[in-house]
């Protein structure tokens, strides 16, 4: 019997429906796991996590939802112009005190398409995280990054990290996250992944976008940047994570794209289970 | 609790990635149905009748193989030009002895997007049959149609037929329907579909392609046609049969189309819990 695979999200109430969407197909694409799901929030009505409770029943998942402190916590902010949840997703491991294994960080507007398992136990090599990057090692933007965010290495994307509780919880000091927010309040373009590539970077293993962090808009430049061999094939036999990165999503009127289709098709199988597993309460 | 929906297919060895791929879009757009397969066939080894069981099996769905006896049939055989595998659904009502209720013939080459239930009860308004026309009545071919075959109604595919078994079991004369084979060798086009038509297609009620067998080809017919108002957001949430028709079909190298992640994805679903359900045995 393999271990539970703890999976944290971090929403409001507006990305129920998605993280639906994403919880069915991380289901259907891992059968055989058990999974728990840790929401952290601060703003989601006792009803919404009902009825998330509710669905994640119907999908034999674990729930449980980590109240965030608003008030608590908005003393010690530092910045008006972001949203406190920004954080959420860094202090997970020391929110979730439980947690003595792993955590698989994902935003709602993903779908899993393969399992899981690999990346659940990858070997991190002494890193705390593990993520990967949208851009190249040669791409003009990395090197831009370097000097705005004064790294040396890849600027990952955030939207999905793995980490080791116990390792994190060393690195994350929550003053540190807020005063370097507070200093360079101004300078900051990506909030979320500007803080977690400046100060948390360099201790994570970087993994394969293609496998783990596909950005869903780019299916013709991963095809040439494997030289022809991301074939959809290929994509939908090894890509674990796909990723509808950037302003429009699919659930929105008039996305279209490569995956438009499949995504579709998981709300619709989503929504679905979900009226299901709220008409039996 | 409402009536199993009793499916037929009818093919060979070679089809047996699809059919499951199939079967796997059918259980989980249909979630609190039962399911009960017939495989009509002649040539499946007992191998592959076992694994195909077993994979029901984990799908939760009744499976019975009906084997034609090849010999018995040869004699009855007009023709040489076509494998007699073509009349096995016709046949379906009557080699299905155990069929009181309706069964819902598939095509192989299909998924199941949404439910099936609203097909599976419809008013068959005394007919025996029920299915779609991928042509207009306007179109060209429609009119060609009539004329070739003598019919004056709309040319039905027949990957998708309900049948209501009493009924069709009197409409379905099997001499009947050898002799017009041998009648029309020469100018029969598509010797399954001819031979429905021909014959069937004045005891057929037309039901909507866009909904029962859209024909995965033709998206942007379907939208023109519908004036715009057959989007991608519509189609995944009220069609139910998507038809893989046509030569390239999607598990084969080099097909591309709006529905190719999709495709793959069910098939990438399929083949895990077929790897599972062979090795439980």
């Amino acid at each position: 019997m393999t271990d539970t695979i703890e999976l944290v999200v971090c929403c409001d109430e507006n990305y129920m429906p998605p993280l639906r969407t994403m919880l069915m197909s991380v289901v259907i694409n891992n059968p055989g796991e058990r999974f728990r799901l840790w929401l952290l929030h601060s703003t989601v009505g006792a009803r919404a996590l009902e009825e998330l409770d509710s669905y994640c029943s119907l999908l034999g998942m674990r729930f449980d939802a980590v109240t965030v402190d608003r008030e608590a916590f908005e003393e010690a902010r530092s910045s008006k112009r972001y949203p406190q949840e920004m954080y959420y997703r860094m202090f997970a491991p020391r929110m979730i005190t439980e947690a003595h294994s792993r955590l698989l960080y994902l935003d709602p507007d993903i779908l899993v398409i393969n399992p899981l398992r690999a990346l659940w136990e990858i070997d991190l090599e002494g890193n705390s995280f593990a993520a990967a990057s949208h851009l190249d090692a040669v791409h003009p933007a990395t090197a831009l990054n370097k000097v705005r965010l004064d790294t040396d290495h890849q600027y990952f994307n955030t939207g999905v990290i793995l980490m080791d509780a116990e390792a994190a919880r060393k690195v994350i000091v929550p003053s540190e996250l807020l005063e370097y927010a507070q200093d360079h309040e101004y300078s900051i373009l990506f909030p979320d992944q500007d803080l977690f590539n400046a100060l948390y970077g360099c201790y994570t293993l970087a993994v394969k976008d293609v496998l783990w962090n596909y950005d869903a808009r780019k299916y013709a430049d991963y095809y040439l940047r494997t030289m022809g061999s991301s074939t959809m094939q290929w994509v939908m036999a090894n890509t674990s994570i796909l990723h509808f990165c950037g302003r429009e999503k699919p659930w929105q009127q008039g996305y279209s794209g490569r995956f438009d289709a499949l995504y579709k098709n998981y709300d619709q199988v989503a929504q679905r289970a979900f009226a299901r597993a709220v008409a039996q309460g």
